[in-house]
């Protein structure tokens, strides 16, 4: 486990370095880097906020928002991107100085749809891939993450999701697993369950290789409705605490579902938010 | 002075129940009324922050920043509106939630200009007045503070206002006069000057009637930008603490000055830090 996260860290700083290398101007490359000094709780976008978007209008947001981590989806860089199109695709990146960290998530229902989930994630240069993995192909991913080297994140998403709704029921079918294999916490849907992120992330930390940061709160019929950070019921100081515990090493990415026509002004309120969250607690 | 400070908070509620009063339809009514039980730092916008946006959608932002209180500038309400005007005006605040809590700023540079901004302020029906008066007319706004029971809080604009560049330049003009006389920190202008501005709180607290809240950032050249809270040099738990400890009973008004043709993002971000730092400073 602890050789998992070392390697983990290690990688973090390969991919960076892999962007580097086959990114952009050298004037801008130093922008794409992670300081050595910063905070390791890193602030991402998952790009699931930009879904209405495209790739300039996304990266322009990410500028004014300067946030400098995406989680890459695919309708921004597709499954079968050629060599040219990635390149194409981190070097718009590198120009505003964002670092691509990972890819997903990539729904797997095939050992076929888990091959070419890894083949992309090495082509596209990036070690941690979140997927939803049917569970008869857990085994069948724990081979490739030997093969491959990547970390491998399973998405919790709630009570509608059957194969993986809470952290708990991935963390059960993955712990006896290669240690590579473990979460893709989305703090949302846990609270949506009833569970207390800040709790989760301590208890299954060692096996969370990534955040999606939102809130959700609840409406007078007792729905749960997303919302912007710190309009909700999560309770984020206690959540940053318990990733500082857990020595969380990924980035905390804000994943925004509200007002997904007009996304800025939720995004820039949560970043907001968690940058002062950051900050104090 | 203590006595100025409790008719303040006094006023502040006078204020809040006039609107009702005045306002439009019982139901909206409420939820312009502040809680008993909120946080005593509340949160606002200052009108400048929406210098190029007429009214309606100056409140459709602040709508969609669920933020409550607006600091009134004569460009969404002039000096000669009627009572229809008003009354109008006000009627669009309450639809959305918001309470307008003073007015300004107003220069002054004639007792007639000084009568002008006192007879507005009445009409509005609010008690704040921020102002920017000529030095030998303070003696003149002294006896209409007496008059009219108004507190009056003078603008700090900074190295190029030769009138009140600093808070401790208006406080060596105001310290002798009538304690409702007092200080709108803008605290852009503090740092920019050279001073702390929660130090500059704590010393001048009992005289602050109202605060810009913004951020600077020096840049590579040494010159003063505005940015987004959380992003400058100002240290906003600093100051947070600062206005609990001398107990500052109005409104933090955020003063937005990046992007003034698309501030929203801005404000959005700044809020979300704001907040969050009043949570947990």
């Amino acid at each position: 486990m602890k050789n998992s996260r070392k390697q983990f860290i290690q990688q973090a700083g390969a991919s960076a370095l892999a962007l580097c290398v086959s990114g952009a101007l050298p004037g801008r490359l130093l922008a794409a880097r992670p300081k050595r000094t910063e905070d390791p709780l890193k602030i991402g976008v998952a790009a699931w906020s930009f879904t209405k978007f495209k790739l300039d209008a996304s990266l322009d947001m990410m500028s004014r928002l300067d946030i400098k981590y995406l989680s890459i989806k695919d309708f921004h860089l597709p499954l079968d991107s050629t060599p040219e199109q990635i390149a194409g695709f981190f070097e718009k990146l590198a120009a505003k100085g964002v670092t691509g960290y990972g890819v997903g998530p990539i729904y797997m229902k095939s050992e076929a749809d888990v091959d070419r989930a890894f083949d992309y994630t090495k082509r596209v240069g990036v070690k941690l891939l979140v997927g939803v993995p049917e569970h008869e192909l857990l085994g069948y991913v724990e081979k490739k993450v030997k093969e491959y080297g990547f970390h491998y994140a399973i998405h919790n998403h709630g009570l509608t999701d059957k194969r993986y709704p809470s952290v708990e029921s991935i963390y059960e079918k993955v712990k006896d697993l290669d240690a590579r294999i473990g979460i893709c916490h989305d703090i949302g849907y846990s609270i949506q369950m009833g569970f207390d992120p800040a709790a989760l992330t301590l208890k299954y930390g060692h096996r969370i290789y990534e955040m999606h940061v939102k809130d959700m709160m609840k409406s007078p019929s007792g729905e749960w409705l997303d919302c912007e950070i710190g309009r909700g019921a999560i309770d984020f100081a206690a959540l940053v605490r318990a990733l500082r515990k857990t020595k969380y090493q990924g980035v905390c990415s804000i994943e925004n579902e509200t007002h997904n026509l007009d996304p800025l002004p939720s995004i820039a309120e949560s970043a907001g938010y968690f940058k002062a969250t950051v900050k104090l607690a």
